[in-house]
């Protein structure tokens, strides 16, 4: 019923509803909003601790004024971390904003990009937004991890002008490997057309390989960042896109000038300037995320292996599922779902919380799962 | 050479530089950057002073977290400012993103707007995004205020799916008159597929009347407002349209789930909510601006009538215009300038600014118009 940026009907229609706030879901289960638990939206448990002392500013410029249109201190502080230069990087308001930079040059109206799916759904939202047909390739089932399908991903390439990846892969938790990735860009730069590869790493500093490294070997790759995971700051809408500097100058002509608040921006730098937290947050919830799995596991729910801050729960059949996430949901964890169309229907996807966030959680699922 | 949202190429090309920073301008001119003063970014002089009370928070949810998608808090300030339903409401990263909203629904590939010149640029640039044909109608001239020219309008309203008009218009600096609105309102409203009509009030607490009360008769018109000009908040990036339902439910059909920070919603809310100071910023900057006006007129500037916080100016050539602006630009004030093809080349535009800031500009206008 509801779910990080999960669209509540088929992204073609181009309509569709957000996930809702805790009052509305409070509403719906007759509960007070401060007992609703989010496990959905795969944030993790704390705000930044130099948050309060970030927000004192000063700001540069002052918030009378507009933002600096060239972002000039948080591309710096976003440049050092990612180790590129600051010309290799395109700010925006958000990851989401960024992928819609992505859309918006190279999906003009006929076009058409490659969604392997399961995945995002922002990216079949945003497809459909630009009137670009989606061409869904199926990944591999869960005996082969979810696995890029690369001789179907590859065979497809020349009917698209964008390939949507993300990895590690929301909702599925694993990475795609080095091999499969390199096999999917390489054969998409060979192309008379080369297809824009974009690979969303939202969940890299959990664990991945970063494909940074790649973008001047590749000028069809662009690597999509964000502060909203193991920076913590999914609240201040900073992300990033990292590629040679002919892609991003190509993002450069359709961003807009202020998207990313002063405030926003101000914050984010001092966060990628001293990353330590978002390491200790990514150690701290791996460790987390790894005895979640267990007590999932030993109360006869099954995990998939990640290397993110989730968890794709095997729950039973479609059924089974469904009476789950009611339990939850009436109990106030509010867990991602997956619809009847959906290949994971008998799946539940579980954000790694604190400790005392995921006791509740398995105290409860003890009790829906009997 | 620069100016408030001012796209350094022709919009239709889609190639745009926007307004440097301080420090970019003082590095081109030998100056420091903290001796600039911008007198084109039509800002108001100071952050509002509940700012850094406002960021200590708390926010709701919580930074971690991503946004409230409905923005119910600043949705319901913002409701209870304009006097209109929380359902009549749609929020944007700025004013900026309500009119991207407005083109992504209004512009498919293949149709046209209309933009009476001279006015806001992003008009021209988010048209030339959309891959959709501008129908620019010149206004009247200086001698009848820069009014439209209606009938001009009125003819060309069958060939158009939107039209951008600026009320105040900027940079013109006065409001069209409620009777010209409603006759191109009314007529458009009228034609079979009642092209959208969008008002951009972003100058409007400075004196005009809002067309917000007529939301309901005209089901074909959207308002724009902003809190980035009289609430001081221009940092923040947050901006509204204002329209019955059934715009406002088209318009979110595009809208993405989080663009606003939780810091800026909080903000504007709070602002919203008590905008005494706001009213406040519009009465000492409107009787500025009568004071700036006689200094420069007794300077042998010309500025025109202004319900804004900026003021159109009539330096003479085009040659005068262009030497007053680079005798501006190396004592470090920042006038926004008009290019060789802009029929307003003779001008510059000037904000309001506090009045030892006005001070400076007139001591270094009455060196460069001897």
């Amino acid at each position: 019923m509801s779910g990080e940026r999960q669209p509540g009907v088929a992204p073609q229609s181009q309509v569709y509803t957000w996930e809702p706030s805790n009052a509305a879901i409070a509403a719906r289960c007759g509960l007070r909003a401060q007992d609703i638990l989010r496990f959905d939206t795969n944030t993790v448990p704390l705000p930044p601790a130099m948050l309060p002392e970030a927000l004192r500013g000063p700001f540069e410029p002052s918030v009378n004024e507009y933002p600096d249109s060239s972002y000039a201190e948080v591309t710096a502080a976003a440049a050092a971390y990612y180790g590129v230069e600051p010309h290799e990087l395109i700010i925006g308001a958000g990851a989401d904003e960024v992928l819609d930079l992505i859309a918006k040059t190279c999906l003009p109206m006929g076009t058409a990009a490659m969604v392997p799916i399961p995945t995002y759904a922002m990216y079949g939202v945003l497809t459909g937004q630009r009137a670009a047909r989606i061409v869904a390739v199926p990944r591999l089932g869960p005996g082969d991890g979810y696995a890029l399908d690369v001789p179907a991903v590859v065979a497809k390439l020349p009917d698209v002008h964008l390939v949507w990846l993300c990895s590690p892969n929301n909702p599925t938790g694993a990475a795609d490997s080095s091999s499969d990735l390199e096999a999917v860009i390489s054969a998409a730069a060979d192309l008379p057309n080369a297809p824009l590869v974009a690979v969303d790493e939202a969940y890299f500093e959990f664990g991945a390989k970063t494909l940074i490294g790649w973008r001047t070997r590749y000028r069809n790759l662009v690597v999509v960042r964000t502060v909203s995971k193991a920076f913590a700051l999914a609240g201040a809408r900073v992300g990033f896109g990292v590629a040679d500097r002919s892609v991003i100058e190509r993002l450069e002509r359709v961003r807009p000038p202020g998207s990313v608040s002063t405030i926003s921006a101000h914050v984010a730098a001092l966060a990628l300037r001293d990353p330590a937290y978002a390491l200790a947050n990514v150690a701290a919830l791996s460790a987390e995320r790894e005895w979640l799995a267990a007590g999932l596991a030993s109360r006869g729910w099954t995990p998939a292996p990640s290397t993110t801050n989730f968890l794709l729960v095997l729950i039973g059949d479609p059924d089974a599922a469904e009476r789950a996430a009611d339990g939850l949901l009436h109990a106030g964890i509010v867990p991602r779902t997956f619809g009847p169309a959906n290949p994971l229907r008998g799946h539940l996807r579980l954000t790694v919380r604190s400790r005392s966030e995921n006791d509740r959680l398995l105290e409860v699922v003890e009790r829906v799962s009997r």
